[in-house]
């Protein structure tokens, strides 16, 4: 018996609408130019590209039609190739949405989700009209019916582990209380970072719990401390950190140890990488095109 | 009369040895890739990459051998072009030392420099054993015989611009009294980040009165304030600033100001931008090259 295909698709995808922040698309390039090498197929997405003109609200969803758009087209790029295991470099937290709800149907509906984040993007438009922050939500089953239609099989609420997470500020009521009443209605998982510090056992005690054994990770750089890690949207060093807004507390290293004792215990088919937000080299970049001889040019 | 060919050579020049410190390399591959395209020929120098083994103080300078190498790489790769503008991309502020000993030669001894650095690298190998501290003060003629050979045409001192410099703090009185002597005896002029915050007057009124009309300028990225701009040296997010480095305090648009306040008043010949150490970058890279999936990969 011919052994099965084993493709893992690379997708570049550097959608900056979900977050409504044109920088995405470069933190997703430079992100490709750090990447290792593929070792598989490569497809880009091809975003709508910012053109000074500013995002609308499209009924509650900033950007709705160029998202959805983006979704199509990440749609094509997949079904083009039937992987088996999906890199994805992202972009805004909203890449995640369609390659995973494409390896939860090719698993049939049992696949498990550990969303590494400060936040669980759990969001609704009720609440936050910025898509990014609505991704797993979506991929619950929940909220806006134009991004669900992208989701065939829900994953099981039992088969999410959310990881490094923060509880939200006590200046943000309204984003805490929905948080806290989805969890519970839910019965969804989370590690915070300070359990994560020296372990990664609330992970693996998870996983070993839902019995799946095939895993999608979702790394959002922004669950890494911005006193170490400093590319990150909150990081700008011309805007103090805004008030309340609960920034990200895990080390390089403790994250690139519980995703390795995740592969040590199951199958990873889905790793994003996303928020990219290299202020210095988006800074330094910017300068050299207006300094002389080498941006203007004397030719 | 045919006009004389212009010719603006870039120079790829990822150096570590003049700093002992290996990224050096990977922040000169960065800054490569964040520039503006070339629009004429490009050479990149081939250094010794590390190898894991620590370089050696020759004779007081550690990685003589190297380094002088290098330089003599640098003068083939100019000879083939006979710029008269040169660009380099460091590396270490050592990358200097060449390209503008080249471009006093062909400019009869009339260039000016101007050098935008916390510090004045005007060390000799008594003080200090890392040449990229050595760079300008080789360019005025002083300093170690190996590497003065390189400099046919000395710089003429009052041709000599300080920007950006900090004074060296207490802690170190051996290099402060050392470049306090030297500024003495050469009289040399600065202007402090203070002194160049809101006006580049101080830079133009030294152009002006040595009456030069083509200038190089070295843009070591250390004279920017590392609170804005972290991909330098001594802001390793894991290390905290040693006790008494005195460090940046300009701004991007203060030294963009700079620049082109001088491009307004004589012809830039030279450009180097050096010191480049990307932090974030460079552990992100390292991190995804130890993440399942996309690092070992499964295959």
């Amino acid at each position: 018996m011919a052994k099965p295909v084993e493709t893992t698709l690379r997708l570049l995808f550097p959608q900056w609408q979900g977050g409504n922040n044109p920088p995405y698309t470069f933190g997703s390039e430079l992100l490709e130019w750090l990447a290792p090498p593929a070792d598989g197929p490569v497809e880009k997405i091809e975003i709508v590209p910012f053109d000074g003109t500013p995002l609308k609200n499209e009924n509650g969803i900033v950007g709705r039609t160029s998202l959805q758009s983006q979704i199509e087209e990440v749609h094509r790029a997949i079904d083009k190739h039937s992987p088996n295991r999906i890199i994805v470099l992202g972009g805004d937290c909203g890449v995640s949405l369609a390659p995973f709800a494409y390896l939860n149907k090719h698993y049939d509906g049992e696949l498990a989700v550990l969303w590494l984040d400060t936040h669980p993007d759990i969001m609704t438009p009720d609440i936050f009209q910025n898509a990014h922050a609505m991704v797993m939500g979506s991929l619950l089953g929940e909220g806006d019916p134009d991004f669900l239609k992208n989701v065939s099989h829900p994953v099981k609420p039992h088969n999410v582990m959310f990881a490094g997470m923060r509880k939200t500020g006590a200046e943000w009521a309204q984003i805490r209380d929905f948080e806290a009443s989805f969890f519970e209605r839910l019965q969804l998982r989370s590690a915070g970072p300070e359990e994560l510090a020296d372990t990664s056992a609330p992970v693996i005690e998870w996983l070993k719990s839902t019995g799946a054994r095939k895993v999608a990770i979702h790394f959002d750089l922004d669950v890494l401390d911005p006193h170490y890690f400093r590319s990150l949207l909150f990081a700008n060093p011309e805007i103090p950190m805004p008030h309340g807004t609960p920034h990200g507390r895990m080390r390089i290293d403790q994250v690139t140890r519980v995703l390795n004792d995740v592969a040590d215990e199951a199958d990873i088919v889905g790793l994003t990488i996303a928020e990219h937000m290299p202020w210095d080299s988006l800074n330094l970049k910017n300068m050299l095109q207006d300094l002389p001889l080498i941006g203007r040019g004397f030719s």
